[in-house]
């Protein structure tokens, strides 16, 4: 298997590339719109065929480039469900995506957002925003719920094995990966922690805005192409 | 074992953990004085000793932790002949560096600086500024030759076989890792290029000197303590 993570500095968002060395056939989790360049020549250059991309939620932080990538590979856009409506694919738990020989497990993990998955691939798991290193995703917008995220990471991604690797959306301070037993261990919001401090936690963090939030959430619900302008504004 | 990639965004390094499961025993590769603080907590975090800390060559564009990790755990201090004179052992191309278990083969790489060298551990190789991805470091300051550079990439990295990972010291476009077979094949001063053009291209470049050379390189020759001011500016 080829396994590429690769980082955007201005969003702090890690993508990741995984790859068949057999099929050839490769996904993109969670590709940033401002690397398309580099991510399609990176594949081209490991002689990979792009044919899926899985977003992991409407991201509000920056722009997917889940539509600009289908228009240039033909690839398939996998979504959470009640996310992003141009998604070809809208996945639940339970499902199963596969990548040439690659399964992917879909697993629901909502909180961060309502539409928020992860995808487990053996002993990997990509856990967009709910679960980051020492961290996770704030829950204060898009149907965001603290409640929901403490039992999606206590529950659903903590019942994986200890040793499974945990590959985060996003870090902030330079931290590539944690495992699940890492993350129980010395999460600061949840090791020792009970679901009602969680939610208290979460619920007074008084966080600003994304920066690009206004811009990022509309045009991650067509999958990177912004709304049209509303009908009175078109003159 | 365990391993981690960790980044610092303000010099854009990466510093890697390596720590043997049974000993606990741990080396940090090229650390940067600012994340002291999160590459002890990790370290304690992950139940690993830290015995060791390896710089890949005299850095001159961020300063290294080796001297202040030396002082808070009394780790060994290992660097290339000809570098820092702080250094407990200065190795050489062939010598091999015990951490526990973990057998790290030293590699003469030389070009980027006159002190280069690469720690090569199985199939990972650890390069400093010696090979990027897609890149290499500068050989204009530090005793650097590009024709030695050159010398180093081709006949002793490219000589690795072709599944090696490459771990560099840098990246500034979000790589994290690459392969000695996708620089041979992809490396844009290099594939399908001689040696006569790969110097000329090194010796065109004209690249303005790091920001923090004249503190950081003095300071690193001492492991990352300042050298004291000079007698006349004593008063």
């Amino acid at each position: 298997m080829i396994f590429r993570q690769l980082f955007d500095a201005e969003s702090s968002t890690y993508t990741y590339l995984v790859g068949d060395e057999v099929s050839r056939q490769a996904v993109l989790i969670d590709p940033v719109l401002e690397q398309i360049d580099r991510d399609l020549r990176l594949l081209d250059e490991l002689g990979l065929k792009l044919t899926h991309v899985f977003d992991t939620h409407v991201h509000a932080d920056h722009v997917t480039a889940s539509g600009a990538l289908r228009e240039r590979t033909r690839c398939t856009v996998v979504g959470g469900v009640g996310g992003a409506a141009c998604a070809n694919v809208q996945v639940r738990h339970g499902d199963a995506v596969h990548v040439g020989p690659l399964v992917f497990q879909v697993l629901a993990t909502p909180g961060h957002t309502d539409d928020s998955v992860s995808y487990l691939l053996g002993e990997r798991v990509f856990t967009g925003d709910a679960l980051l290193v020492r961290g996770n995703g704030r829950t204060d917008f898009q149907n965001g719920s603290a409640a929901q995220l403490y039992d999606s990471i206590t529950r659903v991604l903590f019942a994986l094995p200890d040793a499974t690797r945990v590959y985060p959306a996003h870090d902030y301070k330079g931290f590539t990966v944690t495992t699940v037993a890492e993350e129980k261990r010395h999460h600061p919001r949840l090791a020792g922690r009970s679901r009602e401090e969680f939610i208290h936690i979460m619920e007074n963090l008084h966080l600003p805005n994304p920066r690009k939030m206004d811009l990022a959430v509309p045009a991650n619900r067509a999958c990177g192409h912004p709304a049209p302008p509303p009908p009175e504004a078109r003159t």
